[in-house]
């Protein structure tokens, strides 16, 4: 194994749990650095009601100036058909709608069973279809509290494995698993991801959405590495940080997953400290906004040797 | 593999960090009570002048008082052959001494060349020899600056083994590895682990020293854990924090790493409310210290079942 993908999730997941709103300009220079940066997708926006998440309004105008990026993956969240029409019409090159393995969580968040989001699921199947191929964005069912809910606690690895069954036979291209509470272990991943993938074939299952909200981001990491996933989710700063744990991101930091993964030998494509310097525009654009990372206020050790620059 | 031993070193590596200088009863509170939450292996300070390290002047006596308590190994640091006869006459039941092997680095810490360190190993080991069998504490030689160094940089693997087999031929009972620096990197730990193991047998080497720097102390550990290491040290709260890096633990925190391995099914044998309610003690001792740690802030998970409570 020798590439990763990583997917910048920032400008969505971040921005939707910070009090402040990012200007169209900002995220526009956080974009464009990030790519510059060598960040090849990055998850720049969801399509949901403005009234509900007025820091992601500009997400169409978000998404039009991403695609002028060159090599960027353009992806978004989508709620439900509504968004994905919306998602299409700007222009995404990747959708996510998220599933909550929870049903509880499924109905507090998005007020929807799961049979329901499965309709949503055929709905936008059909939509992408009817699309030219060219033109057809890539769907991924992204299966949340996948490790386990605040509202459930524990959450059957069997019911992960069904609900993903379902979102590929529905017509989804992929699915991914996602630690919405943080509270995945490794040796947890490992077993999710095999279980997932033997039910829906390993190209089914390629990315990983993890939270470091207990310390065990990068472990699990590790274990997902270690089954062969290519894609990890991450945010800049762990900009949004945790609302379960004050002082702790939510999700994973960017700047210490590419620093990890590169000091394995594990080519990223980005530049390690362009990637660092991408941080200023954060402290610039949201100066109420906690950024975290352990490796920015460490630096880079002395000898230091990036695997995407050897 | 199911038991793993966590050797908490927050009364020596976190206090000697600190400005503060913590009262003898409350190093005593601190240390009971993490041995009736189960630790089973505590470094209770280091023999070194008093001059140098006030705050571990009383190890004398703190090590009396931890002899006291039911099944715990009580471990120091020593710096010299100087520092082992104090050890001794203390009663410690566990000895380490560092080697840095960084040799700037050595000169830096202890103005002492790799020689002229071993000479002093080898100073200690006739001195433990000359002890009757069952007084003689276990002598470790603790190898640090193994991952790299904040002076010389890349520190290479074959100077590793070398030290590791000179310790071994010196005649320490063990060897361990230390990230002294925050340096390393899980795939680096792999690769150390198998190559000292390879050079001085397996069972010379159980125990690694991990910081978290640059956040991937538990992905190490992890890398540790699949290479067959059974020991860990830790600080409880990440006391003494990272002079390299302000905001971050420099240990990694007891607490993340026994959450880390009960979730993974591997017995600590530690309860983890009672560790977490430790941190009051420190709290109220050395108030003017930050405490580190995600899951003493965001909580054990809903549902959570510890191994060592299975």
């Amino acid at each position: 194994m020798s590439g990763i993908l990583i997917s910048e999730v920032g400008p969505r997941d971040g921005l939707q749990s910070v009090q402040s709103i990012m200007s169209l300009e900002a995220k526009k220079a956080w974009i464009a650095a990030e790519a510059a940066a060598g960040v090849t997708e990055i998850e720049v926006g969801s399509f949901v009601p403005a009234k509900l998440l007025p820091q992601l309004a500009d997400t169409a105008e978000v998404v039009a100036f991403a695609r002028t990026l060159p090599n960027l993956t353009v992806a978004v969240l989508v709620p439900n058909l509504k968004g994905a029409e919306a998602a299409v019409a700007a222009g995404a090159h990747k959708i996510t709608l998220p599933l909550s393995v929870s049903e509880t969580h499924s109905l507090k968040n998005v007020r929807r069973t799961h049979a329901q989001m499965l309709e949503e699921t055929r709905g936008i199947v059909a939509l992408l279809r009817s699309l030219p191929p060219e033109s057809r964005p890539k769907f991924e069912g992204g299966l949340s509290t996948a490790f386990g809910c605040t509202l459930e606690g524990v959450v059957p690895q069997s019911k992960v494995v069904e609900l993903a069954e379902a979102l590929m036979s529905a017509g989804c291209d992929e699915v991914g698993l996602s630690d919405t509470t943080g509270y995945a272990n490794p040796r947890q991943v490992r077993e999710l991801v095999r279980a997932v993938r033997a039910a829906v074939g390993e190209h089914a299952l390629s990315g990983l959405h993890l939270h470091n909200t207990r310390g065990l981001g990068l472990a699990n990491v590790m274990a997902g590495l270690e089954e062969g996933i290519t894609t990890f989710d991450s945010s800049l700063g762990g900009l949004g940080g945790c609302p379960f744990a004050p002082g702790a991101s939510g999700n994973i930091v960017t700047e210490d997953l590419v620093f990890m993964l590169e000091a394995m030998g594990l080519r990223t494509g980005i530049d390690l400290p362009k990637l660092l310097a991408v941080r200023d525009i954060l402290r610039q654009a949201v100066p109420s906004e906690s950024l975290y990372g352990f490796t920015p206020d460490a630096g880079l050790p002395l000898g230091f040797v990036a695997a995407s620059a050897a």
